[in-house]
C-alpha cells in the first residue's frame, strides 16, 4: 500500500495534478535537530526545472510541516508535511482523459479502480517520490549521528557506462554537473547525449548506483527481511526501476567461488574486516561493516514528444500526441531519490536492530 | 523477520542441524482440495542428493502437516508443516564453531545475536528453503484453479547463458535434465561445466529466470508494494541472490522510450494487449495482464572443496579446510524456489486486490 | 503506533496547539460517491463548542482533503485530509510549559521521548480524534451501501444510567438533545448534573453504548484478530478510555452456561438466528449475523477548573491552577467517535472476508 | 490472523482434535538461557484434568521445541514449538458433525470458511491458548531479567466477587488453591460453587483479574498502540472473554475527576510516584512507572452437560445431549492465560521502546 517501512515509517498521498504531495513518517526518533534548510536542498536536487536536461515544470516544490516538530526538533510523534502543486498544467492532459499512454500505468489503474486521475498520471506519477525525498533527508540526518553516510551517483546512461568503481570517485563531485556523475569527462558525454535525445523528441534509461558508508555490522533481519531484500524493494517500488543488483550482482553469477569468496582478517586496529567485497557489505542479509553498494535500472521515460499510437478507453485505436513536459532521462533527478529510500531503509534496521538489545 | 506475506502468509523456523525446518501458511483459502503428494514432488526437486550435480546431503525430506487441513481440504485455519532432518552431520562442523568461514553468515550472525547455532550455518542455511517450497507448492496449487501458471528454469551457469527468450521455451523441458535449462545442448555444456567446477573443488554462479502466465490485470499495490517490487523483495530473500530483474531490466537502461514503449492494441477478441512486453507484463506496479517474466542472479556458493583462509571468534587467522556436503552450483536446485516465492507473491495480492472489489 | 487497520487503515497527525490535525486514509475502495458535506457534519458533531456542556474552544474544525478523490469519488488511492488548528490560545499553557498536570500523559510523554510540545497536551490531546471521526464518516458511508448501520449513544454519565437496552431506544433521538442520549428524561438528568459538576469547577465521568446493526455473518479473524478483540482495541485507544465490554459483558460473568447460551432457530425466512443475543452478535470472534452491541466507560476528564496539587520537570512541588477550555463531560462528543473506530474497524474486517472469496 | 504482536510475534496453530497445538516465537531476544521445566509447569497451570473442578480430557501437554534454541540458550531464531493432542476422543463429536452448538463457534466458523474441523470445536477451542501459555512463560523469563513481574488470579465466579483490591493480596497465594484465588475463604465459596454448578450440569463464569508490576515508564504506543488498548486486545482474544477493563474501569466512569485525578508527588528516594492509581499505571496510553492492574470478564462455557435446543447445518431443529469433557468454570485455567498475554504485550512494548533509544 502506501506505507513504507517497520518502524521508520512513510506513508505518502497525493497525485501529480490534484492539491499536491504530502507525506506522514512515523517512528522518527525524538529530539533530534532538524536542518530544514538541508531537507529543502534536498528537494530542489529532485525538482523538476533544475536544468536543461530535465522536465521544464515549474514547481517550487516548498515543503510545509504540519506536525511532530516543535521549537525545531523531532518530538517522536509523526511528521506530516505537504509540498503544494502549482505549476499543475491540468490542461495539457485533457486529450489524455479517455486515452491509455503506452507503457504508462493508465490502463493497469483503469482496471484495477474503475476510475482514475488521468491529469498528469495521478497517483502513478514519480511526482509522489518527492515525498520519499522529504522522508529520506530526515533519515539522512538521523543516520549522518550515527556516523552512517549515503550517496548516489549516475552511472549509466543509454550505452554510456562510467567505467570506475564506486571507490574510485570522489562522491564531493556528484552535485558538480546537472547529470550527477561524479567523472567529469563522463558526464559530458552523458549530457550530449541526453540533448540529443531530448531533440529527437525520445528519452532514454540509466543507471544509478548507491553506497552506504559506515553501517556497523548487525543490520538486517533474517530470513525474508534480508537487509539487500528491503532494498531491493525499496528501489524497485520507484517510478520506471527494471532491475537491482548489489555487490557482485549479476557479474557475480558468471565468477567461481575462489574468486567470490572475500576472505576475513583482522585490520590493525582490531576490526574484522573482508579483503575484497564482493558481498556488497552484507552477508546472510546482515551488515558485515563493509560498504554497501549497488546498481538500479532505470527503463526510458513513457512519455515521448512524437506521436504514438495507442488505444482509448474503449479499445479503440488513437493517436497519442507529444506533449506536456517530460524528462529525456530520469536518473539526474533519481539520485536523490535513491539516496532516500537507502536512507529509509538503513535508519529502519537500526532502529529494528537496537530493540533487541536488552541489558 | 521470519514471516512474508500480507494476507496469504508464510512463517518459517528451523535450523540446518536442529531437529528439522518447518512453516505456518496463514490466509489460505478455505475449502481448496490439497494434492499432498504433489507438495512433496515439488519438495523432491529442491531436495539435496536428487542428482550428481548438487550436495550429496541424503535428506527425505518428508513434510508432515500439522493442522489446518481436514478430510484433505483446506480449512482457513494456519496450515502448520514440518520437515524432520535426518542426516544432519552436525560433526563435520566441529572444527568450524568458533570459525567464521568467508562469505558465509557466520560473522553477521555472531555479531548481531552474540550466539550462533554454527552447525551447517544454522538459521542462515539455505535448507530453511524447503518450507518455502511447501507453501509455494500450495499457492500454486490455489493459483493453477485461478488460471496462473508459475515456471522457472535455469538460464545461466557460469559464463555460459541460454540465448532463448522464455517465449522460445518448453515449459515441461525443464524437467527433462538435471540442470533444469529447458534447451538440451544449453543443458549439456551447463552439466559439464558444473562437473568441472566440482572437481576442482570450486563452485560457480548462475541465474534463475522465472515465468508467470495467465496472471489477471489489476494485481499489486501502488505506491510502494509494486507487483515487481514485492517480487524483487522475495527473490533477493533466497540465499546466494545478487540480483534482479524483470522484462527488460539493465538491458532496458540502454534503450530509447521509442523504441521501449510497449503499444496497446485490441486483439480479436477484444482483450487490451501490447505489442510488445518490454513491461514484463506490469506497469505502474500493477499486472497488465501480458506474461510476468524476470531474472534472478545467483552467487557461487561459498563453501569449497579447498583450504581457505579465514579468521576465527577471536580474529585469529585460522584455515578452514574443505569438508562437508555442498552444491558447486546452486542453481538447479534454486528453480523450484524461484517458482514458490513467485506463487507467494501473487496470490497474495491476488488476495489482496479481491478485497477491494465491494459489491 | 499512529496507523490503524490491515486493508482500511488510518494513520493520524497533528498537535493540539500545531498547525492542525489530519490523517491519510488506504485502502478506500474506490469509485465511491462522497457526501462531504455529511463528513463534514459528522466533524461538527465532535466539534468543541458545540453546545454549552462541552469545551467553549472555538474551531470550525472545517476538513480540507488533500488527495484521493476525484470528481467527488473515491480513487483507491490514499485520502489526505487536514484540519487547520484557528483558536489554538498557547499562552493559556505558557504556566504548564514545565509542569506535570495529574492525570494527563505530561509525565509519560515527556519520559518516553525526553521532549514535549506542552501546549494543550500536544499529540496526547483528544484533538487527535477529529481525524478518527473524518475517517469515520467515510467508512460509515461505504458501510451504509452495504446496509450496515452503526450508531451510538450516551448510557450513563455519573451514576446516572440509562435503563433500557439498545433496542428499546430510537437512533434518531440521539441527535435531539446536547447529550445525545435517546430517552428524554435520562438526557435531561444527565444534562443537569453535567452543568452542575461544572458549576463547580469539576468533571465526570460516563458510559458510551455503540450498535452495529447489519452485519453479515463471517467477519472476524481468528484468532487474536477476533472481531470484539479488535473492537475492544480501537474502543481504548480514545482518550480517557478505562473499559471495554460486549455483550453480556461484565454481567456475563454472573450468569449460567445455560441462561447465558443464545439457541438457534431458523426464522420464517430461512435464515438463521439467535433467541437471545448475550453473545453480541459475535462467536468465535466472528460476527453471527445479530446486532453487535458494546459498551465503552470514560474517565473524568483530567482537567479541572480548581487550583491542583502537582509536580514540575525538576520533580519540585507546585500548585496548578484550573485555567483553558475544557470539557466537564466528554461522553455528548464520544458519540460520533466511538461510531467512528467501530465503523472503521467493521470495514476493515469486511475488506478482509472478501479477500478470501476465491471463486 | 494468527499472529500477535510487531517485535515480540507469536503465530499459533493447530486444532483441538487433529495432530496438536503449537506455536512459532519470532524475536525473542538472543542469548537467553530459557528454564524449560518452568515452561512446562506453566502449560501445567493452564492443562486439562489438573483438578476436579476443570475438564477430565486427559492431556500431558509436553511442549517439544522445534528451533531456536542451542545449548539451552535462545538464539534470535524463531523458536518454534509443538504440543501433541493424545487424548482427542474425536468420536464424542461425531454427532456434533452437523450440528451448531449453542454459543459455539460452530455456526460461525461453517460461514465463514464453507467447512469447519467441527472435532472439539477446531480451530476455535480454547486449547489453542496452549501455545499462548508456552510463549507468556517465554516472555515472563525475559522480562524478570528485567525487574517486571505479571501475575493473576480469580476474583470472581458467578456472583461470589473478592472484595479485595490486588495490592491487599499474596501472589504466592494464588496457587494454593484449585480456583486460584489468593483468599481462602473466598476461593473455597468459589470451588463450592463450581461443585454445585457441575453438579446441576451447567457452567458459570468469572472474572480474572491481572497485575504488572516493575514497568518502567515509558512503554506503550500513541496513539493507537496505547498500551492499555493493546492489552484489552490481547485480553479480548482470549475465548470466553466479554470485557476488560484498567485502573478505574467502569467505576471510573461513576467519578468525578477531583477524585479520580492521581495526583504527582517525588518520593524519598527522588521517584516520580502518584499518590492514587485510578489510571492503573498508564497515562496517555504509555506506562507511568505504577502498578498495571486490570479485569478480564469471562462467560460461562458454552457447553453444558445437559440437552439443549439448536439446529444442525440444514437450519433443521435438532437436541444436542450433553457429552465430552468440559469446564464447568474456565476461570481457574485461563489464569495463566491472562499472564501469558500481559507478558507479550509488555515484552512487545519493551522492545519497541528501545528501538529508538539511539545514542
Amino acid at each position: 500500500m502506501n506505507t513504507y517501512g517497520t518502524l521508520f515509517r512513510l506513508t505518502t498521498f497525493g497525485e501529480s495534478h490534484g492539491p499536491g504531495i504530502g507525506g506522514v513518517i512515523d517512528g522518527c526518533p525524538p529530539n533530534i535537530e532538524l536542518d530544514q534548510e538541508e531537507i529543502q536542498r534536498e528537494l530542489n536536487r529532485r525538482r523538476p526545472g533544475q536544468s536543461k536536461i530535465v522536465t521544464q515544470r515549474k514547481e517550487s516544490d516548498c515543503v510545509e510541516f504540519l506536525s511532530g516538530i516543535f521549537e525545531g526538533k523531532t518530538t517522536g510523534t509523526p511528521i506530516a508535511f505537504f509540498i503544494r502543486n502549482h505549476d499543475a498544467k491540468s490542461k495539457d492532459y485533457g486529450h489524455l482523459a479517455h486515452a491509455f499512454r503506452p507503457s504508462h500505468a493508465d490502463y493497469t489503474y483503469a482496471v484495477k479502480y474503475g476510475i482514475r486521475d488521468y491529469r498528469g498520471g495521478g497517483r502513478s506519477s514519480a511526482r509522489e517520490t518527492a515525498a520519499r525525498v522529504v522522508a529520506g533527508a530526515i533519515a539522512k540526518q538521523v543516520l549522518r549521528r550515527e556516523g552512517i553516510r549515503i550517496w548516489a551517483y549516475v552511472s549509466q546512461v543509454g550505452e554510456i557506462a562510467l567505467q570506475k568503481a564506486w571507490h574510485e570517485l570522489n562522491p564531493e563531485a556528484v552535485e558538480s554537473n546537472e547529470v550527477r556523475c561524479p567523472d567529469a569527462p563522463t558526464a559530458e558525454a552523458m549530457i550530449a547525449l541526453i540533448r540529443q535525445v531530448r531533440k529527437e523528441g525520445d528519452t532514454i534509461g540509466g543507471v544509478v548506483s548507491g553506497v552506504i558508508e559506515g553501517v556497523p555490522p548487525g543490520l538486517g533481519e533474517p530470513v525474508f527481511d534480508k537487509l539487500h531484500a528491503e532494498l531491493a524493494k525499496a528501489m524497485m517500488s520507484i517510478n520506471a526501476v527494471k532491475g537491482f543488483e548489489y555487490g557482485s550482482g549479476f557479474e557475480g553469477a558468471k565468477m567461481r567461488g575462489s574468486q567470490h569468496n572475500d576472505l576475513f582478517y583482522t585490520d590493525e586496529t582490531g576490526r574484522i574486516r573482508t579483503r575484497t567485497n564482493y558481498s556488497g557489505g552484507i552477508q546472510g542479509g546482515i551488515s558485515n561493516g563493509e560498504t554497501i553498494y549497488f546498481r538500479v535500472a532505470f527503463k526510458p521515460v513513457a512519455t515521448l514528444m512524437r506521436s504514438q499510437e495507442s488505444i482509448n478507453e474503449q479499445g479503440e485505436k488513437i493517436t497519442i500526441e507529444g506533449k506536456g513536459r517530460h524528462d529525456p532521462c530520469v536518473v539526474p533527478r533519481a539520485v536523490p531519490i535513491v539516496e532516500s529510500m537507502a536512507a529509509i531503509v538503513i535508519l529502519d534496521f537500526l532502529l529494528r536492530h537496537r530493540a533487541y538489545a536488552l541489558d
